[in-house]
């Protein structure tokens, strides 16, 4: 097994865009990277087998729901969260701080962690810093979180130092909670620990979190509190004031960001790791994603449109079925549907993600971006693709 | 392309079991054969690629649905059924006599045909025997069904006289119908017309519309209205009653039927096709098919144990996840729970008919048949496994 390693392959000229490799004891995953969301221990809609097909190298667990059901133990029992799923590439663990406070807004916080409600029987829970890193060792992630305290937007000034300050105090916790298992006692092999910026939308609290949590030298550095409604151009400048704050041989992961376009602009300001349900939420409702934009399949266009979403497209959805077809199934409530959907879009964030890489490692980031972005649907001054109309490959 | 072809290989000594194959346009199914049920241009949770994974040989879908959504002329359009769903090898279409009268309650039969109001929408639709005849036609299956009025369980003599004789004259249309498709213009293959012997649990009745439908000389004969109710032993009595009457050198189609138990003893009484959805809608519900009885996976007793559903099958779920697993999945109402016990319980369901045909074929038909019973822990003198207590591998 392989001890935890990053390094930078290339540096863009014009950006702070970096391409680099993850080196973790379940493999080495490309950067920037993106990793579908397995919440429950699954990907929704897809197996460990889809998963490897659509060219996922890492996937994302969530410590808070695992240790809900089926329990941390169990799966510690099972041989680790690898092995539970059947997944042999590498995993992160998150910690839960986003789900507590997301999905229990009665959540105490208090000094030694954070008291709330199970979402699923309502019974009551404590999670201490260094109880979320003991969860975290018995699941078995390659890289694993600091339970941090995510705050809503918008959220005062107060508001937002006090978590700031919770936040890089627990950090610290976590840190020596960590440094018990630092070997890898339970598994053979060692688990890399991140931290997580917290601060709103101040940047002097941003500035203040990542400085302080920089000390405490992690394996890398998330950047958390972010894409929960505040303005793009927010996301953006905050990420890029964390990241120039951030040490360059670090890994920087910007959590639960994004779309296509959210995912290039934060490549573009450093970022090397992005989480989002979105690919496969949207499938779900029968919207997937194409590098024509979006395409809402249940529309009456695609009635009796016998190609495939994307006929460049080389995912087994779109080498096995047509527009009409995936329409059918997903309005007659058919789970085939969804699946089908699910895979072409992830399929679609894991081409976009290798696009990136290549076109950092040939030194036309810029220029690949402008091209994608144009062919995509959206205009230059725009950094978002929701102010866009719908482009279903009609232009 | 082929014709439609049906020769026996093998009969057994004591029983009436026989083992055959099915030539068609889309090729050969060995016999007996079991169908997984497509309804609505899928198989529920699986793709065209599971199916072939699973090992099944013939998939059936159904006029009725797809004549309501999405069309019969949009999938004429979209090259045909097969062409539809992405499945390459034979597709039987029921005609959906059984879901205008499960569906729709208020249904009006009169001599012409059928009035009912579609379950999506409550539009109102005819369907003449002409009419559902020329719906399989554009659908392009390679075995077509003719239309028939289903009796429930129980219905007076009177009531299933009067459905027996609108069944046989609609069998008279339905053939001339079919004639003018013989030499299949439509997709360049002719299609086998096979009709549907009713008569409720009336011994005479079903005499009586097996000996005339028999006279019209079709490719194949289907009981229906079976397994709606009645007592397992008449099921049987009447199946075997049937049997007698029709052709020896014709396929029999027992239809909606059933448990691995109830297809066993059919084949013993000469059945060569079934369908039914228990082991998919079953593994929608957490419950799988194995060797040693059904086995609920929701149960807390799986909670930790790490092995596989049956560690000597060789499917895509047992090779892959345990039992705990999936019990996870499923209590977590993740999508892919269902999609990986329906595997399993169908990839079941393809090796319980490729082990009957090889009994058959060695001869040995009642010896297997004693052993796989005693396995699934059934004792001799039952007939129905739904008598017997639950059996989770712990004898």
């Amino acid at each position: 097994m392989n001890h935890f390693n990053f390094k930078i392959l290339r540096k863009d000229k014009n950006t702070q865009a970096r391409a680099g490799q993850i080196l973790s004891p379940h493999g080495e995953v490309n950067t920037p990277a993106f990793m579908p969301v397995g919440t429950q221990a699954a990907v929704k809609t897809l197996s460990s087998e889809d998963l490897k097909e659509v060219g996922a190298e890492m996937i994302l667990g969530n410590a808070y729901h695992l240790y809900l059901r089926p329990g941390d133990k169990l799966i510690y029992k099972a041989g680790g969260l690898h092995k539970f799923i059947n997944w042999k590439r590498p995993i992160l663990s998150d910690s839960g701080g986003y789900q507590i406070f997301s999905l229990n807004p009665l959540a105490k916080v208090k000094e030694e962690g954070v008291r709330f409600q199970s979402h699923l029987d309502g019974s009551y829970h404590f999670f201490t810093p260094e109880k979320v890193i003991e969860i975290q060792h018995f699941l078995g992630a390659d890289i694993i979180m600091c339970l941090d305290e995510c705050v809503p937007y918008p959220s005062t000034y107060e508001f937002a130092k006090r978590s700031v300050d919770f936040t890089q105090r627990w950090a610290i916790k976590c840190t020596e909670e960590h440094q018990k298992n630092d070997f890898g006692e339970k598994f053979g092999y060692p688990q890399a620990l991140f931290a997580i910026v917290q601060g709103s939308t101040y940047p002097d609290l941003r500035e203040r979190a990542a400085k302080s949590l920089v000390k405490l030298d992690f394996s890398g550095y998330a950047i958390g509190g972010l894409s929960v409604g505040e303005p793009k151009n927010t996301t953006f400048e905050l990420t890029e004031l964390v990241n120039q704050i951030l040490p360059e041989d670090k890994l920087r992961y910007l959590m639960g960001v994004g779309t296509p376009v959210d995912i290039i602009e934060a490549v573009g300001r450093g970022v090397d790791m992005f989480d989002c349900v979105l690919p496969t939420r949207n499938a779900r409702n029968g919207c997937v994603f194409t590098r024509f934009g979006k395409l809402p399949l249940r529309n009456s266009e695609f009635i009796s449109d016998f190609s495939p979403i994307d006929p460049k497209c080389g995912c087994a959805t779109c080498k096995n079925y047509t527009r009409a077809y995936l329409r059918h199934l997903i309005n007659s409530q058919e789970i085939t549907g969804l699946r089908l959907a699910s895979i072409h879009s992830l399929h679609f964030y894991q081409s976009l993600m290798e696009d990136i890489r290549k076109a950092i490692m040939e030194g036309v980031f810029e220029k690949w971006k402008k091209k994608f972005l144009k062919e995509y649907g959206i205009f230059e001054e725009e950094t978002s693709e929701e102010k866009r109309i719908e482009n279903h490959f009609h232009k």
